[in-house]
């Protein structure tokens, strides 16, 4: 186990991953949110074209349309994997932005093109990572904490294991007054923590995201996060917090 | 296909079912809004014995404790799976209860215990089957509309398919005035319907549940249920409808 850790923290050591909790924040455009924080980790490394990957969503077109306004406007342009040879795209992308949608669909998706591996060794390369919801869940150690609904059944719910935990994007808590007998989503997470393979689990509130740079990890964005582990009481972090712990 | 469903009718001549979207509904007590249908359906079988099936929660032993208070009431024994040769039990079983909790955990012990065909025959032989919440999920053709999280990895999304049908427990309309980005539950099910292999989505609110005998299906409860199809409008229905359409 240890020297798992060591090795997956060396191979790590130059990521750069900014993972949104979701694309939408109300009352914001698309994206908008997240503006600064995408655009500084773009221009630090030089990216003047992005690969987005849609496989979240049905219509990719239409995907590909919403995803290009933000980035043009920030001056970057937008090649979508979905028009392109996708492991020749991915081997030479300078950034990757993976739209959210659903989870099972994008990360078969990924399984199906063998494009897991891929992704990752250009993710070690040191090449920005950006992912939205589905797309911040297949960048973690598995989607186990997706809130969406199983729709496709992947060969796998393993993920891209970019980071050694889970995320739970769109997290909210639960409405006291509320009289739907449904889990809550604490409820939820709780689950997952009483079966023997568990990971800590961040949930992020809509408007927070994480920035992981090589290994150190900082709470970004306009709200906070909860983090849940096996055993522990959940624990509230403010934006800004230093959530390094989390990757080692 | 034709062929499938012309077999399909025929091996399910004899099923009884009684597939609750919850257990809870607010303000009662535990199954306590199911009394009546339940009572019937176990009078009209002559069961005196229900075998409860709790795989879907961690803690079986307290499980079996919440669900035998209401059937003693009515004058019911249970006996949980748990605590017995589970295919002997099913094999001997007069009537089964299959509790909520996790689908993703109470379908994968299902298969990882080889209970599937043993239940499903059973059934076939006309046994009461009264399954909530995640019990109604795993007793359809397949979990695809759970609303739980894949905390656990099944062999197949495939299911009981007791009913050629998915259901949506606990379903519910979406707030108008949320400020939540996340997707509605509709839209989640309008999700499942991109998929090349999809089947009618029942939503049942809780407080509903479907009652199948043979091949006659009607709604039950205290609320609706909303039906949707691929390619049609939802369509809502009210209690006492006849939804036998479903079984074809």
């Amino acid at each position: 186990m240890l020297v798992h850790s060591v090795r997956f923290i060396r191979t790590m050591a130059k990521r750069q991953l900014l993972l949104l909790s979701s694309s939408r924040v109300h009352g914001c455009e698309y994206l908008e949110f997240a503006e600064n924080d995408i655009c500084e980790l773009l221009q630090k490394s030089k990216v003047s074209k992005i690969l987005f990957i849609p496989y979240a969503l049905k219509d990719m077109d239409d995907y590909l349309r919403t995803v290009e306004k933000p980035f043009r406007k920030w001056g970057y342009k937008v090649e979508s994997i979905h028009n392109s040879n996708p492991l020749e795209a991915v081997n030479s992308a300078e950034a990757i932005f993976v739209g959210g949608g659903n989870t099972f669909r994008l990360l078969k998706t990924l399984y199906d093109l063998n494009l897991i591996d891929p992704i990752k060794k250009r993710i070690e390369a040191g090449i920005p990572y950006i992912g939205s919801s589905a797309g911040t869940n297949v960048a973690t150690i598995g989607i186990n904490t997706t809130n969406d609904m199983p729709i496709v059944y992947p060969p796998s719910f393993k993920a891209l294991n970019l980071v050694p935990f889970n995320i739970n994007p769109h997290y909210i808590d639960a409405f006291p007054d509320s009289t739907h007998m449904g889990e809550t989503r604490e409820q939820r997470i709780e689950q997952y923590f009483e079966e023997e393979e568990c990971y800590p689990v961040l949930g992020l509130r809509e408007g927070s995201m994480l920035y992981v740079q090589g290994n150190t990890a900082v709470l970004k964005g306009i709200s906070g996060a909860k983090l849940f582990k096996k055993n522990c009481e959940p624990e509230e972090f403010k934006v800004d917090s230093d959530l390094s712990c989390l990757l080692k």
